[in-house]
């Protein structure tokens, strides 16, 4: 019998997470107030976050405390087990060593539960009584649901409504952790009513959810708002994943050639990548990739530039690569991933060439998809199907060039309640796509007035 | 922050299941041959099961090697981690310590892979082509679709319609593992034909669903018919979770004094069980609860006769508390464990009183399940409600009698593909059902003309 698992004891987990700002070769630019042009302040920033967040949002603090009672919670399911996808391996007959960190033990099934659970402990801590998000696909929805019950936090989230529609298992999850799910674009916030007036059937997208979470969380008491993505803390919160990766590869004795994630937001990517990231920059040699659907390429097409992080317009100005703030997904597309924009760290690092972005179309993702739960079992979720087919392209690479290599990768979430979209596939009604040049015109109009990173 | 989790590394997986047969205080009573009255001979099992599955049906060999093949694929999620549920501690607020095998690691989600594994493996060394199988939930036709995938089987299984129509993300589940997925009754069989004749809404159940896979097995070439629950050797397999969870405990040094699990055909909870069953018989005290429900108490309401494993009559008769093989659960029924019978192996360690039954309504379960979401995270299967409910009224009677009590429970399986039924609960559209007594009637009417064991 191989060994298939690598495992960290409850009291082998990680007790800080990593700051990759610490690191950084160059300073990222700063998000900007819109009003002003001038760099956001804290304050600025405090009626939709609590302080301890902020702070953590604008630290460079290299190691910061997990606290005691966030750590209790993370140990429902952390450390996550490192896998050996032996059966993948010997599919593929490709001169690989292919481990991933299996994210989808988490009760919500993914990894967005590892920010999730310190955003709800940081808000419980500073008085917040009641929490508003977004959420697309559902998995952060339901992460902060979750989150939000262990905390004794009311919770509502706004779900884009193409698939609320879709995903009614999600909304349950949701409703079984005790949270509300409203379908976005609604008529509880001016943002959606705005939406809805011009556009009565709109599916939603990632974008106007975020304006409706924040507008609700603005208007009510002691209320505040979380976001699952894109944002430092989140990006911070998430380096557990790496962290724990780092410690389960030094017990196996190895280190990855190529480190790979799937990217949306870019927290999941992000997660496990900041802290090879850390040793890339000294010096280790690492090869760094991040993949995109081709129907959301941000990275691959959007332009560096500073844009909202919602349609509203009613966030910062974050400096990142940016398909606009005005971009709603085509219907096509079944694999989540829809963000406009890129987490502002992971686009600096992609500036700093220190990861290298790659986009997948997404016959090409459930393809990969699919040979993975028949050889290895787990189902993953359609965003995990990116980083999949990145897997196979390296692993094909590798074969070509006749090099051995080991691939280490985030597995970031399991798919057992996105099976609609596996239907899609497996009954030939998806079809690649590819985001037209019209919607990159589109993106370069709807930032042209900002300032310029 | 406190241990949650009680782990084994891949190497300390179990190397042999173990057979409560070897050490019952007196023998069971054999199933007979329904044609001439007298003990089935491995010949008439030879149409629809391997000679090597056949023997181990019959074996009464105390310890059988779980071979290499089996083991390997065991370990993409086996051992199953166990817990300490400290936070549903916290929330009953009563004397005891709760462990829990966490059976949700599987790739199907539940506790069923332990037997869906040997079993398409052994299919495949007596050289079985195509397996047929039944499912009600879906927990167990999934599993036996990855299982079939994994060594190269050709699968079809038959879902009672009512949850086939329910639950289309099982039949995804199975789909995206590559078997088919038929709704029962169906025109695809005899059996199917004839129910459909008379009812043509039949809804199904799992009698019907076994005669229609069993027809199907036996009139087609290669293939072989593989049950979910119910037999010896299925018993045998899932034995590998009372084994692992005994190293765990005693890694902990502790013993329980309570062991439980939920009951439908009762594999999950002979899983737990056995091996605590034979320190029971061997002089341990420690108490052993199976839960079953109000609406489908074949333990707690049945009677213990010779009965048929199906509604088309095609199973030898079995020794067991049963419902009559002409039952159909109640569409109010929502939790799932709907199998007339109980395994013979369980009924017969009930009337040695090694075994405590006990039934619980569906309300009580959900209430229970949605407080072990809420507090602990993972959401259960409804199936796993039913021993929740247990646990919290063993916590209850510790309380009561002011004593301290460590209790272990088989967690069999979680409900993200389940979570209709917690729609229905938390609408407020389901009611407590109990069986009423004219079923017993009926029940006692479909036996009386079978031999009495």
């Amino acid at each position: 019998m191989e060994q298939v698992k690598t495992l960290l004891e409850d009291h082998e987990i990680p007790r800080q997470w990593y700051n990759v700002m610490a690191d950084l070769p160059t300073p990222m630019k700063p998000p900007l107030h819109p009003g002003t042009g001038q760099p956001v302040t804290p304050q600025d920033l405090a009626a939709i976050f609590p302080m301890n967040i902020i702070e953590q949002e604008v630290s460079s603090q290299r190691w910061i405390d997990i606290p005691e009672e966030v750590l209790q919670k993370y140990i429902l399911w952390r450390p996550s087990p490192l896998y050996r996808a032996r059966n993948f391996e010997k599919l593929l007959g490709c001169p690989v060593q292919i481990y991933y960190k299996h994210e989808g033990v988490s009760p919500a099934g993914s990894h967005k539960p590892n920010a999730a659970i310190p955003m709800a402990y940081y808000n419980k801590v500073a008085g917040t009584k009641r929490m508003t998000t977004e959420t697309g696909a559902g998995q952060w929805g339901s992460a902060l649901a979750m989150a939000c019950q262990m905390f004794d936090l009311v919770c509502r989230v706004y779900m884009v409504k193409v698939s609320y529609e879709q995903k009614p298992y999600r909304r349950l999850m949701m409703n079984t952790w005790g949270a509300e799910c409203i379908a976005s674009p609604s008529n509880l916030t001016q943002a959606g009513r705005n939406v809805l007036a011009e556009h009565p059937d709109s599916p939603g997208s990632l974008g106007i959810a975020i304006s409706e979470a924040i507008e609700d969380a603005v208007n009510s008491p002691n209320t505040h708002y979380g976001l699952g993505s894109v944002l430092n803390h989140v990006i911070l919160y998430q380096s557990i994943i790496g962290l724990e990766a780092q410690k389960q590869m030094k017990k196996l004795g190895l280190y990855p050639d190529v480190v790979m994630g799937c990217c949306g937001g870019g927290s999941n990517f992000a997660g496990i990548s900041t802290p090879f990231v850390c040793d890339k920059i000294h010096g280790k040699e690492v090869k760094i990739v991040g993949a995109e659907p081709t129907s959301c390429p941000s990275m691959t097409k959007g332009p560096f530039a500073y844009d909202f992080g919602d349609l509203a317009k009613s966030t910062p100005l974050l400096p990142m690569y940016t398909l606009g703030h005005d971009y709603i997904p085509a219907p096509i597309h079944a694999g989540g991933l829809r963000y406009h924009g890129m987490a502002p760290i992971v686009s600096h690092l992609v500036r700093e060439k220190l990861i290298e972005p790659r986009a997948y179309d997404q016959l090409k993702t459930f393809e990969a998809g699919v040979k993975w739960a028949r050889s290895e079992g787990f189902i993953p979720a359609p965003e995990t199907n990116h980083v999949l087919a990145a897997v196979v392209d390296e692993a094909m690479r590798a074969r070509e060039e006749g090099k051995e290599k080991i691939i280490l990768f985030n597995w970031s979430g399991h798919g057992l309640v996105d099976l609609v979209s596996y239907d899609a596939y497996l009954s030939g009604k998806l079809e690649a796509y590819e985001l037209p040049d019209h919607e990159i015109e589109r993106a370069l109009k709807a930032i042209k007035d900002f300032p310029k990173p």
